[in-house]
């Protein structure tokens, strides 16, 4: 965990203290249900039951559970140990017929998806800007690229649907994560529920939101934290994708889009006239982050037999590195489209720049139409685009074709003249908007 | 594509035939789209349609196409010249409007949801040999072993019933994928829908059995890919984790399966008695290789404004081998568990060998119901334990407490007899299969 | 491997001719040294020796190899029964205890050196092809970009002598896992030489030019083969650093500098006009390939006792696909390099477009040499800067500061004209050559 | 990084103490070579050192300097305004021509090589250890195995001999590594040194222990840190190896070996006789994390032009972790080889319980050369082989194979049983023993 890219909700559910307190609902309430099945006595689990409403934890003493580990060195039992003096003789009774595991996992199951509900807000947010901007620019032109190189126009509202589009997916994807991740094991050891009941497992699953594993082998089956964080790979690459359109928006050859800039900010030590995308190059590194936890959590799913303990290092790291990340990074990522500088003029000099090659393929089409091969209306526009680019933008590809008499003699100037009409590629921005975002 | 990992029917998917099949089907259903809504005259699509019908094709002259690509250096349009060959006058309406991408990203999306098909009928089968061989193996006691240490008892179905639920849970995660990769985009250059309107592309949609993409920019986003592919990883992670547990119970120490092994079949050159895991040491590394396909599909989602082509090249490689790859594994996998040899009597040994060690956690079980404290009832089970475990199972767990004075003060004889019943262990197996395979 | 990413010297090293041909130089050298240590017969030996000097294999009949491995799945044993029939009886002799690994592992060691020595040489053509490019443009300027934003002025040749210095590097660590990967092992059964000597292995080792293992246990320790493609990794990071920066060159917007662009060739099916980065957007591509092979090359450092065989698997992928792909990708930007087309009047249009904000800093310093504080100059500079920047370069800097009495106060209109000076900032780079390229 | 997989010293290095401190060595040399050449009054130069010598930062108040810097948003000025209030008028002259990145690269490289020093001192004592035991257990038996099954036998000490040269070869890399990173950049903005002259990078470079960066571009070039990474990836890739090996050695049915269980441990909350290979089951995970730090690092070369920023989220993260993670899992591997209970026993127990299996190759060696070919001799030893196999090691090869008349017509009873002499399987160990540990 880096502080600086992290934000305290999101940290908050890695504290040792949220961890003890979900280890504490787990034990309670696996107590609870085992009082009603006659496991163990009805009065002492009510007795637990009633401890924990009354909160008898209290503030968790961390230094002091960490001396008891430094003793036994292993962690659940440090812990109960120390909750178990909150409570009388009925402490006894906890933890029956569980192993460490039984916690563990189920914590984790409850912290991913804690961690999974603000990652899922964090894209709402973002959902939230992404629309709102896209909306705000459904119709200022920009010239499309691929290639780097300039192809024909497009919106700038169509780049941020594209992204809100790409994002949802990515919500609709980490739900299903979020699902994949959530389930409760209360098996005991080796899974065979042979000194724990299902019904207990059911109980506690029911208490804190998750589903039963249907077979756990101790532990649950790492292929689903594997999916979680590859999930959380897509997600970043995602965000490496629309930092990086930024980042080249705001080139000093491009510009047609900056960074929020605010006054005492100071881009370079050196050079005072410096506006640089420091954001989204930060972003850029974030996702290189996330998406290299991919790997170990795929790692993590070959454990021998009902288990080994190889896994559980990798997610004291990934767990929180992971989530933490993601969460800044989705923040950061809305905070920077939510205040982005357009520049619409800039936006249209580049377009214009290239003197009208960007009309080209409408050209072709309609020399096409107009009967000519394919492959001839291709050499004819392709000389006179030749000229053109070559000038650097300084010839116009309409006048050009203007004073071309193979082009004429199939277009007329009027025709040409039309064809060169920058609505034209912007006439079905309606219909992708009402793909995305629904008809009003 | 390693020849000796390749099925032929997933190989079939990514060879040029296919390929150039798959986009003639395109040009073919966009010219069709574009008669009908009078973008291109309704005789000629029509015309190009009865061609398509009638095989005008015939079988794909690779050679030639490749010969012209080698002129054109442009793919789409070598096959474009040699198959407007096949056509009169009309070829000019093939592809009006349209760009390379349009026909690549769609037949690459067709492709892949062709290998998902097969993927996921892999599973299927997969699953039924899993689900055979689990209630075969429903109640053949086998020990459970964490850490590679002995545990406690489960049986050998249960080990497979986790396979059989890990791999319907990756099967639900490969359909997801499946829809997530399966769209089409008819958008024309940058995805404006400019030259071509989206009702050519709602027709190609249907016809090839995908979905519109909401917004292309002139390529599908190449997040979906990346799911994909992560998706894939994912599953071959599981393969792992499978084939890890079976190269675990062939060791010679534990015995307890054997990959099965032909007759003619030569273990060593030099040591004619062995009989090595080789397949699920196999699977072990293809599905390293499966693994190393995610990054790099990752790091294509970041493509520059509306398209880069850095992608290509990348899914050159995994799309034939991430899936070729898999499917190859899987139906490995698949045989080596049908026809996998299971040796229950060497399970049963195996489980006994410890000297009852196995039962431990029952007596702690009891000891507490009895009502001494957890840590005591702890520490006599240990002493007693640690005699067995240092006398290499020599000793006997029951024989042990049944001297120690402070455990019978507790725990009569019957009573601690009771408490090294294996079915104990086993009575919730049942419930497990039934969580899994539903009940009967 | 994928035909078009091939180049045939790298592709002949992984076709099973040359790998079976390793093989036989193998075993006909170890029957050599057999027979000078008395091992096996002298005579016997000769023979085996003078029937390789006669090439009694002639042309490897693969599809037989491959008939007898179908049967014996077995690949060294199949070998050795097609080749001991071009024998007499001597051919006993041939593999005395030695196994598979000796000839698997010791073969692989071959190749990989015959590829690393194949990369080395495109390594001098590359560092060959840069050099010549860099003197070319050793003074022609070019604006220096730090996060995309003018910085201060460089020249074309400084970015190139860069890419020299990173490559040449790059030549350093692959010539160190040349060594690292090129030994051999003739260890017998899990590496104790108990059935051959170590003197076999010397002897081989010698003949092939490779250093003798250490210690093996059977295999060649894969922690070398996992050094040898991480540093491949390593290079192609290094080619997707110089291809991304061509392909910013060639932006629109920029144009610096093209990929050249053959007469025949189309840019696009659409777009006649375009000149695309192709190949260095495939270059991109290509690294992350490479870059993929790395992590299972890792994974597969850990196997399990004296060896399994969990490696090979990745290694029939990793081992052509890493090398190939590099070959090409070395060999594709050496040509982007060599014949880049290089517009030096445009770079120097870029560098003056911003109003002369490049100089700011060397004005911040001539005020902080002029006695006033740090934080002052910056301030000034920075107010003046600003003025220029929002006016999209229309404004002058220098102009502006003429005219700001706080400055001119410190710095006259002359020694202000001065601070502008282009050749300022190109002073050192004599010396910056020098060092990459030696003084002449 | 992780507080329980982290060691003070190493964490110290990535401590803002040792980084601010670090950086004004960096600036108080730059200011001491500037004085030398009278880029800054000399008077003024040394001031500032002899405020250096004579600590007048003392304690870092890194509170004071972060409240600056969220003003500022730039991390070194923010330090420099901090510094400067130590020091009198003087202060105008640190950091005359610099940037940043000279600043913060050349640390980087200080705080890299600090830990590349402590990571070689790790394996210094990792492989005095591995030699110490490997020495101990020189010619304790052990059965070698290949895919888990028993092959022939090897030695106890020639494990740790092969895991020695293993960590030898991976102190090399690291030393490599270390000296790629060791280099020093003050070149100024975008590399030119148009500002500051090579010598002062030089004086800086020769009191730091870095040599100057040949070229930069105003940040160090990133392929240094790749392969720095990248080695440490590889390193502990040999980790996971060892680890695994102790994984399978304390497995429940081989337990030749186990990690020390100190008294006072728990190895399970719910099965007391349980002793778990916990060290090395975490030292696995570690490995996959110090791994899942490479590709990051990888994609961390291609920058922007000269340079853009982001890396530097990427490093903040993997130089700490990766270097911190490395450094506990060499010390916590060292601690278990140091302290790993090694039972030859049971080793010996093991190897015999194939029933002389183990030595069936030397029985095939011996029949060819008893003049019987090689796949008669196979053919002959297999289908002895297989019976001894199927009897679970109740049967033994010696017996039956004096029972073959085919094998005893050409091997009499006194010939076979010199074959199955285990001390014929030793005989070499002391040739490997000198090639490793040299000669004594």
């Amino acid at each position: 965990m880096i502080p600086r890219y992290s934000r305290p909700e999101m940290a908050a559910i890695w504290s040792p203290e949220n961890r003890y307190r979900i280890w504490w609902q787990i034990e309670v309430f696996a107590a609870e249900a085992m009082g009603k099945i006659g496991m163990i006595p009805a009065d002492d689990a009510a007795t637990i039951r009633k401890a924990y409403d009354a909160d008898v934890l209290g503030e968790i003493d961390v230094p002091a559970i960490d001396a008891i580990e430094a003793v036994t060195k292993h962690d659940v039992i440090a812990f109960l140990t120390w909750a178990g003096e909150k409570l009388g003789p009925e402490r006894r009774w906890l933890h029956q017929g569980m192993t460490s595991s039984d916690v563990l996992d189920t914590a984790l199951a409850v912290q991913l998806k804690q961690a999974a509900d603000i990652l899922l807000a964090d894209l709402d947010r973002l959902l939230e800007v992404l629309e709102r901007r896209a909306r705000e620019h459904k119709r200022t032109p920009n010239i499309g690229r691929s290639h780097g190189i300039h192809a024909e126009p497009v919106t700038f509202g169509l780049k941020l649907a594209q992204a809100y589009a790409e994002f949802a997916r990515n919500r609709t994807r980490l739900a299903a994560a979020r699902e994949d991740i959530a389930t409760c094991a209360i098996s005991g050891a080796v899974g065979t529920f042979a000194n724990v009941p299902p019904a207990v497992e059911e109980h506690v699953a029911a208490a804190l939101g998750l589903t039963p594993e249907p077979v756990s082998t101790q532990v649950i089956p790492r292929d689903r934290h594997a999916m979680f964080f590859a999930t959380l790979g897509v997600v970043a690459s995602s965000i490496e994708r629309l930092a990086t359109e930024v980042r080249h928006l705001q080139r000093t050859e491009v510009l047609e889009a900056e960074e929020y800039f605010s006054p005492g900010q100071k881009g370079s030590s050196a050079m005072p006239h410096k506006r640089n995308p420091v954001l989204t190059e930060n972003l850029t590194g974030l996702a290189r982050m996330v998406r290299g936890y991919v790997t170990p959590a795929l790692e993590n799913v070959a454990l021998w037999h009902e288990r080994d303990i190889s896994h559980s290092s990798v997610e004291r790291y990934i767990g929180p590195d992971a989530t933490i990340t993601l969460d800044f990074a989705l923040a950061r990522l809305t905070g920077v489209i939510d205040k982005l500088v357009v520049y619409p003029e800039r936006m249209m000099k580049n377009l214009d720049r290239m003197g009208g090659l960007v009309h080209s393929q409408r050209v072709l089409l309609a020399l096409t139409q107009a009967g000519l091969s394919r492959e001839d209306s291709y050499a004819l526009v392709q000389r006179n685009a030749m000229k053109v680019w070559e000038s650097d933008g300084q010839l116009s590809l309409l006048d050009l074709l203007k004073q071309d008499p193979e082009v004429t003699a199939r277009l007329p100037d009027g025709k040409l003249e039309e064809l060169f009409d920058l609505d034209y590629h912007l006439r079905r921005v309606d219909d992708i908007f009402g793909r995305v975002f629904g008809r009003e």
